[in-house]
């Protein structure tokens, strides 16, 4: 899918805004090349392409502020990009706009072990955070699959998950705090190295905001103490109606693992021919469940989680025994995605969330689904909170079967909104689920939301064709929602 | 303090503006008489005082949103108010405004096990929750003293905590979802019963934000299961360095207990007279710690922490080894504020937070003040996330010794500030810190707070007066922030 042709008189200022931007951001830091720009024009989704107008790589706040400040006087579409793997075109460039990359913002800015807390620029990589404290002992929590390559800018910009965020909460509950850049160029500190400062919670407000209210330049995120203990249970089932159940007695219990996922069949047979985990071969469903604190507690739950497995009717159970051996458990599911990628020419990854219990239903509704398209899917996720990856199989190069694709996937998420559920997990809406919100949210709500974006940005140059469906002018969005207020409760007595 | 008079004309439409409300809450559901009126006069804290002009306690969601349209079409500010416990003043009424009492909203409306969500009307009281799914096992996390009194749409409006927040976050991490009204009488649903979903995250802004963006009709909050063991430890310390030391031990050996509360002598004799909970009268500084979790965890950490402890040089520790013993050692700290009403005429609680580490200097600075003003001060406090809760006697009677009190705790909250800390833990803004705002925030930062505020109430008719010193005009706020960016870079180039 490409974006919509630039606008009249677009392209007769771009000689001119390259210019501009070259007197802010020096040498190679501003791209106008065609050939090069093509680096830019992919978002982690091979579906969307489309090369920016110009790309600019600046490498510091006060060049950040000056670039947005020239695109906003000048009426130029700005959008952010960290490392570019949400999966859901977050950050695909537009034909007629600049494309800001954080790239250059690599640097881990202070370690403060005292309050927990490191600070660090946008573009230093998931992984990288721990890294830099993991020589005292500490690590930071959430844990998306793409944590080699995503950055903690784009983490914050789609609120990332992962493995561990069933115990240790998503990217929001693992911010305290953040710099950031308006579209007009204004710099703001939000939050601190603190629960709650006052005010209103504005980092949990960009925490997921996918790029359209700002572009952060600081990130300020909370550290944990590696837990004294870690093991991994590799349970298999001979269903999944079973593996679900498991998942239901196991939180029912009141236990919470660090990390509970679920793979299929198809899934499992990946896995096991790419990495060779040790997956057993004769399982419809595998559980590998995580269980991290003090020794004493960690082998007590893998008993008693053992306990439950056998009760729910796991068919085999293996708990790792060393560090080395709980590693080459996880390793096939960190390489469910490319493993995939080996047996089918194309995937499309979906990302939507259910309640728990509506698990053997929905994967029934997808299976069916699966004949009708005359598609294959693979199921991978986390269990735990209900979050689904179904990795739908296709090939672009026969004909229909891209738009088959799609659709099959936009029916997985209507199904899963029509289960009680919601459109999205960790991925955004981006351009992908866009123009789903309207299944999701009233357009009470949705108007709600944009005159949210109006107080960051009112001309609605940042990111946009992101997230909502249509783009209010901002001046329209009074009216329409009193209206709709008086229409729905019209008894207003007048005095 | 009282708030300033009403403006002109506002009373010429009282008598209208009663019988209009009387046209949408029928029966006594309207109060207009003066003496009846003073029973709203106060919000927990003795030294604001102010009846409103009205009081209005709708019953349904339609009434609700009726009596907003018609303020707001009216031209009348409103104060929405839970048990009004906040202690910072922020249900303080207005004497030219409506009084939004939300005491009817009183029932729990949906226990959803399945999903571990629990959905009630904001007047639930924050103990009713953990009432209704206590016979199944589970309970509902934050804990704020005063949860026998205080609303879920209270906890909502101030993101309240309590001793558990430290494991088991903040009000702000246990909401899944909300029904509110705007201003005009809009009435929205944000989130639902799981984690993000899509859009931006207006559940998190709303929490925290003190009334002033809405009015809170329905919130679905998250349950969690009753852990199978809790044990609390009594640890008595020399002096308050040495049971700072003893949290910085803990916390730096990864162990998050469920809550880790300090108390100072005067706040273990004051407890100690009152209710009897068994704490050692010959200590400076008490620590009660509590540990949940699989028993044979929860053994092993008291095991552990009683060896921290020891290494910090405690002098006394005492484990509970039964439910009625735990219980009682908790008596004593959720009596603390009472008790301290006791030996004092009056007192003073401040809230704010620190860094955990810069805890003893804070102290030591607090005495030296205490000394200055002549004032004692009792010390209680979350000590695991740095929450200070000074409770500053004083004598109401004695001229001079209220604005004395003021002074110290408003010279307490700067300290916070200075030391890294921020304004407030808990209790919000309100009235009380309002003008403390700019001590934290920049003016870059509190125009875009309120700008956010612009989006849901554009006339600032709800509860103004709270949280921000001064209330801009919302088209006073675009240009105002455009030239602070320009100015702090002003080298942008042109074209």
């Amino acid at each position: 899918m490409l974006m919509p042709a630039p606008e009249e008189g677009t392209l007769a200022k771009r000689g001119a805004l390259v210019d501009a931007l070259r007197a802010i951001v020096p040498g190679e830091g501003v791209i106008d090349d065609p050939a090069a720009l093509r680096a830019f024009e992919s978002d982690g989704l091979t579906a969307y392409r489309q090369p920016p107008m110009i790309a600019v790589l600046p490498s510091t706040v006060e060049q950040v502020s000056a670039v947005l400040a020239l695109c906003h006087r000048e009426g130029v579409k700005v959008v952010p990009r960290g490392a570019g793997t949400s999966l859901s075109g977050g950050a695909l460039p537009l034909a007629d706009g600049v494309l800001l990359g954080l790239g250059k913002f690599n640097r881990v800015l202070e370690i403060d072990y005292g309050n927990r807390a490191v600070v660090v620029q946008p573009g230093v990589t998931n992984l990288a955070v721990t890294g830099a404290v993991a020589a005292e002992g500490f690590y930071y929590a959430p844990d998306p699959s793409s944590q080699i390559a995503c950055t903690i800018g784009g983490n914050v910009a789609e609120n990332s998950g992962g493995v561990h965020c069933l115990k240790y909460g998503l990217t929001t509950n693992n911010i305290l705090g953040l710099q950031m850049v308006l579209m007009d160029g204004t710099v703001l500190r939000l939050g601190g190295r603190h629960l709650d400062p006052g005010g209103y919670d504005l980092v949990g407000l960009m925490t997921g905001s996918e790029g359209l209210l700002g572009v952060i330049t600081e990130v300020t995120v909370r550290i944990l103490r590696r837990p004294e203990s870690q093991r991994a249970l590799l349970v298999g089932f001979p269903d999944s109606e079973s593996a679900g159940d498991c998942v239901a007695r196991i939180i029912g219990a009141g236990i919470i693992p660090a990390g509970m996922e679920m793979m299929d069949r198809y899934a499992i047979q990946a896995a096991e021919a790419f990495v060779e985990a040790g997956y057993p071969l004769d399982v419809e469903a595998l559980l590998i469940i995580e269980l991290d604190g003090p020794t004493v507690e960690v082998d007590y739950l893998v008993d008693r989680i053992g306990a439950l497995c056998r009760e729910a009717g796991a068919v085999s159970l293996r708990a790792s025994e060393n560090e080395a051996e709980r590693e080459r458990f996880w390793a096939g599911r960190k390489a469910a995605f490319p493993a995939v990628g080996r047996i089918s020419p194309d995937y499309y990854c979906m990302d939507g969330t259910i309640p728990r219990h509506k698990l053997p239903v929905v994967l029934t509704r997808m299976a069916a689904m699966s004949q009708r398209y005359g598609l294959r899917v693979a199921n991978v996720f986390h269990a735990g909170d209900g979050n689904l990856h179904p990795l739908i199989l296709y090939d672009a190069n026969q004909p229909g079967e891209l738009e088959r694709a799609e659709e099959f996937g936009a029916e997985i998420l209507k199904l899963c909104v029509e289960v009680g559920g919601v459109l999205t997990g960790e991925h955004g809406v981006g351009v992908e689920k866009r123009d789903l919100m309207g299944e999701m949210f009233t357009e009470i709500d949705l108007n709600q939301q944009q005159r949210v974006k109006c107080a960051f940005d009112p001309e609605g140059r940042l990111n946009p064709g992101k997230v909502f469906p249509v783009l209010h002018r901002c001046a329209e969005l009074g009216r329409v929602h009193v209206r709709k207020g008086e229409t729905r409760f019209p008894d207003i007595p007048r005095f």
